[in-house]
């Protein structure tokens, strides 16, 4: 088949308005970092499941390689495009149901933002529990196709927790479906569980059925300044231990404060500068009696230098934008972005022996992310373009040798596929190859994702 | 690969004390209702998971099938053998680890009993989610092949959404691994959950590392007499908008209390018989605040005939075997058994419908199970032999017609695969099927399980 064949079926399938080239590829053609780009053959934009199956079956036909990308919010190349791909674009797959008080689910396509999601379940007094600074942008698709983390785990579970159904296109054009919501439902291989995180490699995702629960009447929240990771690893087990409801404990450091103050996008929230700061929310009945424990958590921590805590939205929000504001205040400053985590009591010395790793080669880390998990987003600025992979694989090693993973939420995509051996034995990525060539045997989908080259 | 040479090397590997024959077999060869049975070829009890590879690779190189079987408490011949398998029992693989805190989990040996595991979090204040009538004789390792359910989903989920790792051993021999209990790690293809409800076809499942949870202060448990089900149907609703820390909501009939009281194993909990009751069960801080809301909860339902809430261990127990002595009383009356769901909302034309189609075949229904999920235990007693293939054909596409699960919790198995298709689609299957190719071409783990002969 030629191009023009392969472009005349797209064009078919899902109307030539929808079919994008050129100049009308950006956007779709690099990652948000700038760093993962390619020049796909088109940018696909399809209306229905249906219409997705029939971009699979044109790109299969012509045996040009295809990527379901959905927000496009990713860090490690997983969605943004190479040379020669058809991105299929999901986002016009947006459309968001009503949660079911019955089920407890709430229903949307793959292309629908996670925003519109949250927004959709609160309007109903209801909440999903996946949560991520890029809400506005990232997808559900992409939400659960790289099983999306965020800050809200450790209460509700990655996504891949409430994911209790969806809708999918294998690379054969076959449509597999679980829609239900049943909670109980053991009828065969979990295909929806396998589809979860495959980053777009075994199938695209098209629609998607998410829990979800009622909301909690309040919340609360602490930012505490500390005097360095172990106290605060000693305030998150005094938190797990002591304070119901909690839903998200988070962290940052001097160096990322410094840079979002200067950024204007917060006020210094202390008069004097400390090394690390923490962020816990929790969820309850009563406003009060959350800040009331937390306030009590923080006052039992030896190491705490200061703290505050907020119980309305207005103030939450403000303590919140210090955490969430470092992803774009650092983004212009090009770091080296490692999305890692290790074993809690692990972090301290994971910490401490960065710095080292970093300087070797050339630069200095930032660092921040989600403390109650391990999850700890490294981004190492000042390393010469040329000592990159250096770095990369120095910090890589460190987590594997504290026995951490790779990859805490953003998936191993291109950025990390050389690397899958530190996460993940021969034998594991050896029955991983057999399941993509059993659902995708031409690979057709997202080729040169997630496992290395043979 | 003669016989014999296949019994030498399964010696070799395993020692002889450990490869079991004739009479030997008895226990292993039957499953729990003598419904499915066969001759094995022998038992074979590894000591450690490399024995298991031997044994994976003894079977494969002599071209003899192998079932795994951990308590063999499973309803569906998933774990039973046919004629010339190989049964490998995980039982001798035993080891229960202590909970880590600081990661919240358990390790434990697949043929470790559900109840040891429970005792071993227990004995360090924490608790495990699930939890089944049968936990005295069921293997962490079957419920984690099954993604067993039971009473606790509610709160807890199924065992998939509790099992943070596990290590098996694949068709050729290799064993894949992961056991790093970390919450965020988004390496690759999720093989613990493709594991995870394969019931023996995939893998032997060797070890798992489960999430305990701090174990909550308090416990009330309410059972409730009441009109029928579309009553219990409110209370369910009414429980689950109004009790925080809600941890089960079982159900029965007025038919299987008279059994259950008829064989001396509790007495009638009220003085009027009643068609349904609901026993409800909530955690938390403190016991009186949970006997309040329950209370509250069931004043508040019409249809409620009479009631009664314990909060000390041994009323509560008493009031739990009311419901947990149903699978034992039944038992000897052979009944047909089928464990379904339906969505909350259909339960009680579902059950209405139900009547009729046991009444056709010659039978009537004595149903429990776990309201919460829409989760019944079906049993027709008194249907001729000749037609229990024709009522378990008609409960299922009853079941099915309700936009219902074939198979809520016992999994597919040997009993169930011929109607797989009323509860997955046709591409579903197929690329079930592809899946099981990938991993097991030869089909020698569990042949005749799951997936129906092409």
């Amino acid at each position: 088949v030629s191009a023009a064949g392969l472009l005349a079926r797209l064009r078919a399938a899902v109307g030539d308005a929808h079919v994008l080239r050129g100049g009308l590829v950006a956007g779709y053609d690099t990652d948000w970092t700038g760093r993962w780009q390619g020049r796909p053959v088109a940018v696909v934009r399809p209306g229905s499941t249906n219409e997705v199956r029939e971009v699979v079956l044109a790109c299969a036909a012509a045996g040009v390689p295809l990527v379901p990308q959905g927000g496009n919010t990713g860090l490690v190349g997983a969605a943004a495009p190479a040379d020669g791909e058809v991105v299929l674009s999901t986002r016009r797959l947006d459309a968001v149901g009503v949660p079911d008080p019955g089920t407890g689910t709430l229903e949307a396509g793959a292309g629908a933002t996670l925003q519109r999601v949250q927004d959709a379940a609160r309007a109903a007094e209801f909440e999903v529990g996946v949560d991520l600074a890029s809400r506005g942008s990232a997808t559900v698709g992409g939400v659960v196709a790289t099983n999306a983390g965020g800050a809200r785990v450790l209460r509700a579970g990655t996504t891949r927790q409430q994911v209790l159904g969806l809708e999918a296109v294998l690379a054969d054009g076959s449509i597999v479906t679980r829609m239900s919501g049943l909670p109980k439902d053991n009828v065969g291989y979990d295909l929806v569980q396998l589809l979860t995180g495959s980053e777009g490699t075994l199938a695209v995702i098209t629609r998607v059925l998410l829990q979800v629960t009622p909301r909690p009447p309040a919340r609360a929240t602490a930012l505490v300044a500390l005097d360095g990771v172990p106290a605060a690893v000693e305030l998150l087990i005094t938190l797990r231990a002591g304070v119901a409801g909690l839903d998200a404990v988070e962290f940052l450091t001097a160096d990322g404060l410094e840079l979002v103050v200067a950024a204007g996008r917060a006020r210094a929230p202390f008069a004097e500068p400390a090394p690390v700061l923490v962020l816990a929310e929790a969820v309850g009945l009563d406003a009060d009696t959350l800040v009331e424990a937390l306030a009590e958590a923080v006052a039992s921590v030896s190491g705490v230098r200061d703290a505050a805590v907020a119980a309305s939205d207005a103030d939450r929000a403000r303590l919140w934008e210090v955490r969430e504001a470092h992803t774009e205040v650092l983004a212009p400053l090009r770091p080296v972005k490692l999305d890692v985590a290790v074993p809690v009591p692990a972090l301290a010395a994971f910490v401490a022996e960065l710095s080292g790793v970093a300087a070797a080669g050339g630069g200095h880390p930032v660092l921040f992310g989600h403390l109650a998990e391990g999850n700890v987003h490294v981004n190492v600025l000042g390393v010469p373009p040329e000592r990159e992979l250096d770095v990369t694989d120095a910090v890589l090693r460190l987590v594997a040798a504290h026995g951490g993973s790779i990859s805490a939420e953003h998936g191993i995509g291109r950025a990390k596929r050389e690397w899958l051996h530190l996460g993940r034995s021969a034998a594991d990525i050896a029955a991983m190859r057999r399941v993509k060539a059993a659902l995708d045997p031409a690979g057709l989908l997202s080729p040169g994702r997630v496992l290395p080259d043979v």
